[in-house]
């Protein structure tokens, strides 16, 4: 009976160590990630219990993402296994300015991928859930995935859990005209959608003069009940500023802002979620918006996807506990 | 105007560090490997020039493979570049007696397997060149790879190259009965066949009293002209006892065995195929024999499918040099 | 509700790579290992289901080890955090003959050696279960320890749970006559006692004509069921032969002897442990010396303490699969 | 007869590598460090001779301990081997803004806690010595350990040595109060007391409106000499601003700021002490407080606690050499 | 027949890894640089051909210094086996504020330094080639080379090819009075001259009052074409400002100026050449000013001296393409 | 004053890790080694106490050296440092039946090869010490070094010292007859000789029926007291038969064979040396044969040619203590 269930993708990522280029190197780095797992994974991490939803292939590459998504404290219970399907990869590059961080996606045909409605039993996967949490990645899949994923949130609500979206549109896997057709579908009344300006720019062509207009907008559109996303000043690449916004009923929260030095910039914004989820669950949005903040600000600081930080952590950046070695 | 021209897929080559098992690790080795170019490489080592054919993604790690090509002194100069495919991989597991090492492939919708008859210009690839090396692997990988391959040994033959095929039967790829009516069709009139007893029962239900027999069929039911194969006891797998046979005209060729330490046993018979064409360019099986058997033994001892011998190093253990440190 | 429960301490193993001494070493390899939960894993791994019960210090090492303890598939639902205790470290080196491989200990002070009866409730821990797995080291870290061991199997014949006690004889952490006095006390009437010659003889003063003789005399003075031990021919450290034996009601069960190349020695006694109980609960021991000889001599290939071996593999060993490269 | 006495404890430093979590680590890169010797290390680095005093447990950690001392040279003719006890170990997580850099210290019941007065014959180890020193961290270990740093304090001054106290309050060891008591004895009278605002204010309740002010009043409760130290604006984890202040007989020395990029924030405080004692014994506390800066501030560049840093660094800073690679 | 030929040394370079000294380091990392065929490979890079002219010995580091030369796809035609000589070494300390990056050359004797004059067949060489490249260093290596140097660029003026000389004045190589005697000689009459003020002033005694009146001396004294350089604000180790600049015919061109995270500061300068070269193989100036800043601001982020950079990078940092993650 | 006094060259030795060829290596891995100390560092590990006499470069190589030499236990307080020269640096690559393993050397040049008779104070040096040992590397590095290991051999016989020499004929560093000639001069006398069959017949022309012969032959010509060698059988190179053996007044002294796995060859031969000067130091070449060949036996266990191994563990081989992990 865990708190929150997750569905979708966790990937084998795989990354040339020290800043090498993909093409030089003799060696990769192995960790997985998934955005949906990896906000489970936080939401764990902040108190909580969590499983995660998916398809993987019945090898030793399906069995390593099992045996990590439990070894971070998610359950993996309601994993299928296929016989014949392949794990999703990707390929890391590390960069520093003026060169960007890359990622080259090896995920076609995986297992997660093949999924259609009906494969999973969702009435009993939410059986004393809370929250259920999915993001446009997953719809982004397939055909099959974006109807599994309505068929999920419809349970869900069914099932009086929470529900959220993360937008996180990847233009390497849909358009904006698809992604936003499929995804206006899947948001209608759910209780968070957290979406950057530009993707609601891109997806929904709803443009705001700030955001909280832009949420007023997509809460009248979608019928949603909170929006949030995150604050970035980016002048380099190992070094940001970071803060979370949201937004519900009219009133406007923000975090603090955080200075960041970047260690490795995936799963900032699914440690945010898991953030704000944890305040949801709470029935506090501003409470949410502190903690993800917080918690998304650490994650900048930390190898791998997978959110290694212990609630007292965040909690200790939110008194402003400073960065002295602790000793 | 390189002396050989090889053609099949070459892989990137993932294994864990140190016997680790997939499922526990947290890194992963990168090396490349592919049958045919293996052996090109190997004919460089011994002294010939080669250029290797195939089709690769237009990404970095397409990229990395041809860079690699180039770095043993193949030539990439025919390599042809796919907007969207994808890099073949496996995952290597070493393993111990009595945990045999293991292979995970990922290849499915490589780009080599999209190939068509009529990609690629063999007249001008073929121009100068002496010998044309091929295996079953590659005929394995689709239909069209089939085609291709029987393409590219048709013009072989016009343009008087010799021409070898290693029938490396892969049970992962395709049955014995698929393998066996492609195979058939492509050894026809070759010059060298590398076939190991079980294949030749298994794919051409072809059963010897002893390698020469088995040889002498081969030879009259196909119109090959030379045959050759391992020897290979195998009490464990960290040491070996490794020979090569050769068979042509009625002659049987048999190289001395070699105690081998085994470092890494993939890519031995790919280096056996080098010293095997490399004897035949000079019109020669036994010399053939003699070097297939001792750069393939040395083979065992390094790291990797690619064969980072000399060829002086091949005449010390031809002439005998002994296990002592050179100081 | 697992089928078995396993209770013992689990440390952090810190090894130098490659054969380096402890003295010249810069980095150090980190594993966790402890007996009774290594074999509560190879339950898992063949099939089972299982728990481990200990307590660990609340910090991030204590964490570590219970994320891996979930990572292989273990549960860790009834451990118990302590605030101020520390892990048990064990530093090992790998050696090569004529240099045995050594361990230094540092597990003084651990949390479960404070552990003390009553501390842990056994029937709820037990509910459901169905075997209850325990070793000498668990009784010879604490006096405290030894009473919570006696009570925990008390308590799980109590509950109509099979029960297994490995000696496991330490002699860096007791006497033989304190081993021999304390386990005299725990081995009466359970059902799987795992012992050596040589333990019996210092401990219990056992000494027989053969392995059925010795189990014979355990029997009957201990009221034990079955006993097993392994057998080992022990030229070098890199290579071993390897298999197990046992006996009850008058038959004595033999295994096939394995050759053995030692990637990592430690733990093939636990699995052998966990491939007995994976026989006795179905009430066959000889299946259990089959998949104990067979997952205890894959062990010694598996680098750590913890079997990361499949079921199928084990099977394929009982097959006589050989050792080629699968492929 | 070296120039330099140093007493304390050397820790074991085991840190996870690349800013990983200890919870997520697969392997730990190993240092030794410990604030007295790495002062002896910084003076040896400046052209000073040094011997550290302590005690070690007689096992291969030990040994390593003082292999590495002897390795920087560092004399270790004065370690006293014991038979059972262990060695201290402390556990580094390297951080980024907002998460600083953590320590887990395991090193309770370590060899040099038990030490007692009377175990070291210190007239004979300060025999053509011309300056001790010692930090709080020392005292703070054990009662035995405190009295034992007394004992070496009177036997210093009696044989006209110079005498130096870094505070070095570690709040994981004892409190402020407990500290304070012990501390006051033990800088009465001392050459050279290196102490912090905070340390100051919590531990004597000595609060200035300045450094020289502060100063001044710990010159005139516990007639010490000199007082010195660091001055530090701390923005990220990464990048400090770092500057060294003293002060003696109503004059304050400032040193130039420098701007430091952090490889391991370890040690900076120690080298400073270092460069401190290198002026002091050419009677020249302003020579002090810039070498001290200087090999501080460059300590902040090294890996590990130790001064890798040769006396032609240190000056060339000093002289403002410049950013650019030298070639 | 390539676009480029280029003519020096490439070295074996050897560095701690992680920020450590070479007095404790266990482990160097291996990489190959040398300012001329750095400048070759980035030419490549930005899509044309190169060649690179130079003699290695004939043993296993000669040969892996044309494995990598090949690798990134620069050809070794020209170079030449000699069978004593050694290869060039270098040794580099990655440093941090205020320490700066340190090299520690062990070149003397190296196989090319033993170059003289009439050993390359140089009209053969530039036989199809457009554009050939040199340094300082090479000049600097012995007079052998320095007069082959001067042989080359006779040859390649009367073969039509472009020349292009980078100062690169090393003060460990030579003193500035030989440095401009010598090289004085060899830029007469070139189309490119890439040099800093510095090395300007302390080598011709030329000091404009800006860039582009110390370029117009340049211009008339030696009559050469272009003159080019780079701008650098140093504040850090870390962190620059980079930027280029150039001047022909009374025209002064200027790059933008590009923040950089600096992973490795080697190659920089080289890869700007390249840039520079292929502006002006189309005849542009500004084109190569503008290509190579880009390309040499990215080359910091780059782990060793080789430019492994895509054009599509370049022209996308040319197009302000930011610094978030692509994905 | 140390028991023993060695003269000669430590190098740098450089390895690419896990059995890779120098050619494809991205790194290589650090160690010192050289015959003469690692024969100094085998008698302290045994309980004596040593110094080294050698020159280095003062750069960080030769540092690294001198802490490397410091860390182990040897003294270096008469190492001289030159300003300009070099550390000569060996190249290793690891084989594997059939491949041998192999070193390049890149010593030409070094610090030591410029020595001169009168550089070194050899009364001073010598003065309180036991035992003088060289090896005829030293005497092979250039006509200087020969002469100031004959002047040094002088000077020891007058101080009283033992003597010792390792014939250690390196082809790649001088031909059979130069050796004979010069080795001939400097063994005269001399207390101990360690020579292998083969080179006492290349160098002295000295065949005999067995070892007692040859050797009865040495101490006739040259009036040596003892002569000692190994004896091996090679069938493999990760596996071998070592054993020892001496002679000294008509009485031959043989040693166990000793069954080794061979980690790293090196340093074997100098370690047996370190037993037979322990043993001689107590006037007993017997004890020298035992201690030398069990410290020489697990030396092929050690990796680096440095004898990290203690009394205790040599001990323990020689009393037959088994290959069971100790725990």
């Amino acid at each position: 009976m865990p708190d929150i269930v997750a569905f979708g993708e966790v990937m084998i990522r795989l990354a040339p160590p020290h800043f090498q280029r993909l093409e030089q190197t003799r060696s990769l780095d192995l960790e997985i990630g998934g955005a949906e797992f990896n906000t489970a994974a936080g939401c764990v991490r902040l108190g909580r219990t969590a499983t995660w939803v998916s398809r993987l292939p019945d090898n030793p590459l399906g069995k390593l993402i099992a045996n990590r998504v439990r070894e971070i404290g998610v359950s993996d219970t309601f994993v299928q296994y296929t016989p014949h399907d392949r794990c999703g990869l990707y390929f890391l590059e590390f960069g520093a300015s003026p060169r960007a961080s890359g990622i080259v996606y090896d995920r076609k045909e995986s297992a997660i991928a093949q999924v259609q409605p009906g494969m999973f039993d969702w009435p009993t996967i939410f059986r004393g859930a809370r929250w259920f949490h999915v993001t446009g990645i997953t719809a982004a899949l397939s055909a099959g995935a974006a109807a599994a994923t309505a068929e999920a949130l419809t349970a869900a609500k069914q099932a009086g859990l929470g529900t959220s979206i993360d937008l996180n549109y990847r233009s390497k896997l849909w358009t904006p005209q698809e992604a936003g057709r499929v995804m206006s579908g899947l948001v209608n009344g759910i209780d968070l959608l957290i979406a950057s300006e530009g993707d609601c720019r891109d997806l929904f062509s709803i443009d705001g003069t700030d955001f909280a207009d832009m949420a007023q907008q997509l809460i009248e559109r979608f019928g949603v009940r909170c929006v949030a996303g995150t604050r970035r000043e980016t002048p380099l690449v190992w070094r940001n500023k970071f803060a979370a916004v949201g937004y519900t009923a009219g009133q406007l929260y923000e975090s603090a802002w955080y200075d960041v030095e970047i260690v490795d910039r995936l799963g900032a914004g699914d440690a945010l979620a898991a953030g704000l989820i944890h305040g949801l669950l709470d029935g506090d949005l501003e409470k949410g918006i502190h903690y993800g903040a917080a918690i998304g600000a650490i994650q900048h600081s930390i190898l791998g996807d997978l959110p290694w930080i212990t609630r007292e952590e965040v909690e200790a950046v939110l008194a402003g506990s400073g960065l002295r070695i602790r000793r």
